[in-house]
């Protein structure tokens, strides 16, 4: 959230009308809290942007799979794009309706196959081998596959190249200029049904216009589609992408701002074509980012080259900053009424010098004991955490207008052991 | 291993005279395989190369936590390097000797510390706030304290900066100008002990020059501590950071070289200063890294602007292709007799384009189906996974002499789900 929208009550840091303070001496910390309703406005401000349209909204997943949030979100209507088995099943079991389930991924196992083909979901195909594949496994099942291709448009958003998607030398997709071949290749198959399209540029894009260039290039498809095969796809997938504002002075582009680049051109070139397919977003990120706070304590204050502060939350709960050097907005959540007093550099507890959390940081007196909140982490944050250094993980709660809901509980040493076994000859 | 040392039988890799592809039908892919046979060598001529002094080798778990690993170097004699409680736990369950374990880390919990106060383990105190919160927690259980600090020497490695811990800017250690400041607070503190002094400047270090300049320096330290506080240290620790071959053409240091630069510096310093320390070494990845090989099933191969090859692992499992930049080699498990005849960019089945395992390798013609053995991988390998894109972490099998022994279970989906909780209400 916005630091101007995060609460303040007698100087104690609040989230969701919960005092900070308060859940930490209840939960422990590490802790991540996330804001139920933050969580189901982002997701409305998506559905309505794009609300003059046929059009749903997949969640994507990968950004944060809680089976809370997951409930949330299916509560909203909303459909969820899903990257491998386990998200499949995790999608199944929060009850998303499975003709708004769409399997992505560019390495499917036969496994992975089968699985979606048995729970009637949509694959999005990323390869020739993989159509083949999936044309057996339906054959060999007696069933249909409902399909889509991703395609790789070769187009470059300004974002982190870990995470641009759909540029040329990325591994996703079918090139845009073969992706003809494989739609013509399922239309010979037997057992597959062409149900859409499907692309995605990259994560964590806040320059909007280029999804007006990816909505061209898909439309382009789309018409060559029904021209040349005579197929009018019942969707289209232009994937998410759309970024937060990590930074006070990042632009802050809303879906209307996404909607009011890519509407105009789907829509004249449907009415062009003659076609209506639904359009279909996966924003992960976006709806979940901002509705999350990661608390940690203070273990020890430093004065060494630089001031350091040393918390119990590190990469291994976080991995943006030490993965792609991402900035996280920090605050002292127990003195959320002093003012900017000294320059800290937040480390976290790991045996690497990568593990920072924040570089340089203008804020109160820091000392042991503190509480920490590292802002925007409801996405790529627990779900990207390990338990490296054998670190237990930490909780999650979700608080909303005054209540709290454990969603995760913490772990134990005893997880970190629950799947070794040791050869009795080593006992 | 060195590729050289890999066994080939009937066109298959073997690891500790056990087919590889014998093994992932039995224990499915992905799948880490790890040579006994290759730990205890290597530990053992770490363990030789300094054996002409009084010294002790501490195994830095970090790198690979396994306890059946951990259990082997136990029955050889090691010692621990700790950086957590989970890791102090899984120490003392492992058997290691109290007195051969330090607890090492920057940002300790006033638990972490009473914990290691309550086992008499030897806290290595990262700085002042430190060593006042374990003297007081030292006071109020009524027990001493076996303390070392932790210097920051201020040199600098060559090696990855995220793995460079001794430099001026590392989070790690108190600055070697000031360190002697420390020693005269702890001397005037009740309860606790001064045993030694450690220091630690990064991991995977092939130029073994700068190890002279830290033993310089570190006795330089022991002599001023001698001379001004009349304290004879019980040890002296140099820490790890002896590196590994990943790449055919790396330099191949061995502890024997990196004995030949520090114990002429050592003993001659000692003998000048009239002191006798221990000497503590901290080997982590030069232990395990090319005890183990991942285990990896292709999926797809695809031909786009690169020739892909996406398997059946990534960053999930292991981390550091797209958090350092590493290169690991990789062969064709069950195509080991044939030669190179395309090259290929391997990736795994992550939702971002970061998760490549090997860029641009040229390895025999590789199909769906086939099996990959991704080098070297012993060492942050496990240790750092993350069930990223809800993938069930894989399976670790232990094997010697032609034995297969599981040490760890593949998760599945519930270990996902394990300590979730969803409120009754989103039911």
């Amino acid at each position: 959230m916005r630091a101007s929208e995060l609460g303040v009550i007698d100087g104690h840091l609040t989230i969701g009308g919960v005092d900070a303070v308060k859940l930490v001496e209840r939960y422990r910390t590490p802790l991540y809290v996330t804001d139920e309703n933050q969580v189901r406005e982002r997701f409305r401000a998506f559905k309505d942007a794009f609300s003059g349209v046929k059009s749903e909204i997949y969640y994507a997943m990968k950004a944060n799979g809680n089976l809370a949030i997951l409930k949330i979100l299916e509560s909203e209507g909303a459909g969820v794009d899903v990257f491998s088995a386990g998200e499949l099943y995790m999608a199944l079991l929060a009850g998303f309706p499975r003709e708004k389930i769409l399997f992505n991924g560019n390495s499917k196992t036969d496994e992975e196959l089968e699985l979606a083909v048995e729970a009637g979901v949509t694959v999005s195909v990323d390869s020739l081998d993989e159509l083949e594949a999936l044309a057996q496994i339906a054959k060999r099942l007696g069933k249909r596959s409902s399909i889509a291709f991703r395609v790789n448009p070769d187009i470059s958003p300004k974002t982190h190249p870990k995470i641009s998607t759909g540029i040329r030398t990325s591994k996703f997709g079918i090139p845009h200029t073969e992706v003809m071949d494989a739609y013509r290749r399922a239309w010979e198959l037997d057992g597959l049904d062409i149900k859409g399209i499907h692309c995605h540029i990259g994560s964590q894009i806040l320059e909007l216009g280029v999804f007006g260039e990816v909505m061209e290039r898909m439309m382009n498809l789309v018409e060559e589609i029904k021209d040349e095969l005579g197929i009018r796809l019942e969707f289209l997938d232009i994937g998410g992408g759309l970024g937060v504002a990590y930074r006070e002075d990042d632009p802050a582009p809303t879906p209307h701002d996404l909607a009011d680049v890519v509407l105009p051109v789907f829509k004249g070139r449907c009415k062009e074509a003659g076609v209506s397919p639904t359009l279909i977003l996966e924003p992960g990120r976006y709806i979940v980012a901002d509705s999350t706070v990661l608390l940690t304590r203070v273990n020890t204050v430093k004065r060494a080259y630089k001031n350091f502060v040393a918390t119990d939350a590190g990469f291994n709960l976080l991995a943006r900053p030490v993965l792609y050097g991402s900035y996280h907005r920090i605050v002292v959540a127990n003195k959320m009424d002093l003012p900017p007093e000294e320059t800290y550099t937040i480390v976290g507890p790991i045996c690497e010098s990568g593990d920072i959390l924040g570089e340089d940081r203008r804020l109160p007196k820091i000392e042991k004991g503190d509480i920490l909140a590292i802002l925007d982490t409801g996405a790529y944050g627990f779900s990207m955490s390990s338990q490296y250094n054998q670190r237990p993980r930490c909780a999650e709660v979700l608080v909303s207008d005054g209540r709290v809901e454990l969603i995760r509980e913490e772990e134990s040493v005893g997880d970190l052991m629950m799947r070794q076994r040791i050869p009795d000859r080593l006992l």
